[in-house]
């Protein structure tokens, strides 16, 4: 077994490599590195939800199997979701504030039953999503793949729009000026997945205008998110560090689903969460 | 129809009245005019869940019937604590704080789902608390007035208590240092209920002294909180300011409720909410 910090060490330890695990999910390094890659290599798997710093061309079109840590993330990242909504509908953060400075200020809320949100990726992170949401009786709109195209109808009577899709060439920056001016002035967007689902200087200009009531965004273009980034200071907006999905022991489960893998892989057994590496995402069921 | 804003100006406008709606809760003119009360008062109805203002000696001996604003909270004031419970097992507050230092500062969470909770308020606001939190997965024992002596069994190993009881001679200071000592040190307390069914004191000093890990408090001993009350700048405290149950457009629902019973009273119809009086709230079902 070999580490790897850097894209010159990961080439460095890819010769005569057969079993490549991801724990970084945000570098680039494997594709960096991708050309000292050799047939030994049978099997890339990660550590994260998302796939989208290794469906670049190499190993795309090579014959490794790519697993990925599906389920670890799902219901941990609806709570998350269902607890930005509740927070921004009853206004948490202005209560914050005006505890900060002593100040009783009584406001009026809104509700949560019954409003409107649609839900984009329809993977089992986004259905966990729709999931708890609808169990607290939000109207929820679950919006997969096949359902793109129901966007420009859904989105005029969306109080709340969710992103937890895969970051696919179909969803990079489906979130831009266009999409936006679907959807009410008085709409919030949640992002979850990835931060290139986003054209930032979209949803910034938007937010600045009035053209949107908040959002609250856990991933970023860049992360960490650059200090004089104008998304620290947008009134209405909430920026957390990518961590939704993370509770506390989140690691040693993602360890748990590489040991399991690792076990069928060396028993000859078909592997858990095989990624269809032409639509990003896996497919079939199973998953821990 | 005549309007009083204080104790005075009520004791000048009761003689006669024969109907009664109390708007202002937390106000004790009822008590302090009502002297001035006749053979002419038959009813009473006050624009909230909570009783505690109105089940004086006076009221209590009177043949005059209570009525209170049963429903128009119940779901509103759920969806608060469970925003309440996600936020701080999300640590939505250290989230905001780091934004506001444009600090990216990631932490592992707490899951919501299993965790146990113990609901106290067996009425109709506990019931909906109970369901809500019960649907997104929570761990819930619901603890009306005749499950009260369950409390030392069941605290020791509750992650969450939840007050919403309304207050009474029997709740009156029922979290005080004795069982708060009840909880482990990692409990979390909510109270939407009534202030003094806390001791503050009592809690003040174990929050300082990590007996307990946060409190959100919506209500509390002295409404307004002093600007010099510890709670302020606790640790690990959200403080708000009465509005759990409080929607855009209470306010007419709340106008709607008694609009309802008064058509009710002047069609000579049973009317809907009536407080039982030895108890201190609504026994029967409806309401609104």
């Amino acid at each position: 077994m070999r580490f790897a910090r850097d894209a010159p060490s990961l080439a460095e330890a890819l010769p005569g490599t057969e079993v490549l695990l991801v724990w970084d999910f945000l570098s680039d390094a494997v594709r960096e590195a991708w050309h000292a890659v050799d047939d030994s290599l049978k099997w890339v798997h990660t550590a994260s939800a998302g796939v989208d710093r290794l469906t670049f061309p190499g190993l795309l079109e090579s014959d490794v199997t790519l697993t990925n840590s599906r389920g670890v993330f799902d219901r941990p990242m609806a709570e998350y979701v269902l607890g930005l909504v509740i927070a921004m509908a009853k206004d948490l953060p202005g209560t914050l504030a005006a505890q900060a400075r002593r100040e009783w200020r009584h406001r009026e809320t809104e509700p949560v039953t019954g409003r409107r949100v649609v839900v984009v990726g329809g993977g089992p992170i986004g259905r966990a999503i729709a999931e708890l949401l609808g169990a607290v009786g939000m109207d929820v709109t679950l919006v997969g793949r096949r359902e793109f195209g129901d966007l420009p109808r859904l989105l005029p009577s969306a109080e709340w729009l969710v992103l937890a899709a895969p970051l696919t060439d179909a969803t990079r920056g489906m979130l831009d000026a266009e999409t936006i001016a679907l959807l009410p002035p008085t709409a919030r967007v949640i992002n979850v997945g990835r931060g290139a689902l986003v054209v930032e200087p979209d949803l910034v200009a938007a937010l600045q205008e009035g053209r949107l009531a908040g959002a609250a965004l856990d991933v970023f273009a860049t992360e960490p998110l650059p200090a004089d980034s104008p998304l620290w200071t947008l009134p209405g907006v909430i920026v957390s560090p990518h961590m939704s999905g993370d509770l506390i022991g989140w690691r040693e489960q993602l360890v748990e689903v590489f040991r399991d893998n690792l076990a069928r892989y060396v028993a000859g057994e078909p592997l858990r969460n095989v990624v269809d590496k032409t639509l990003g995402y896996v497919t079939t069921g199973g998953g821990t």
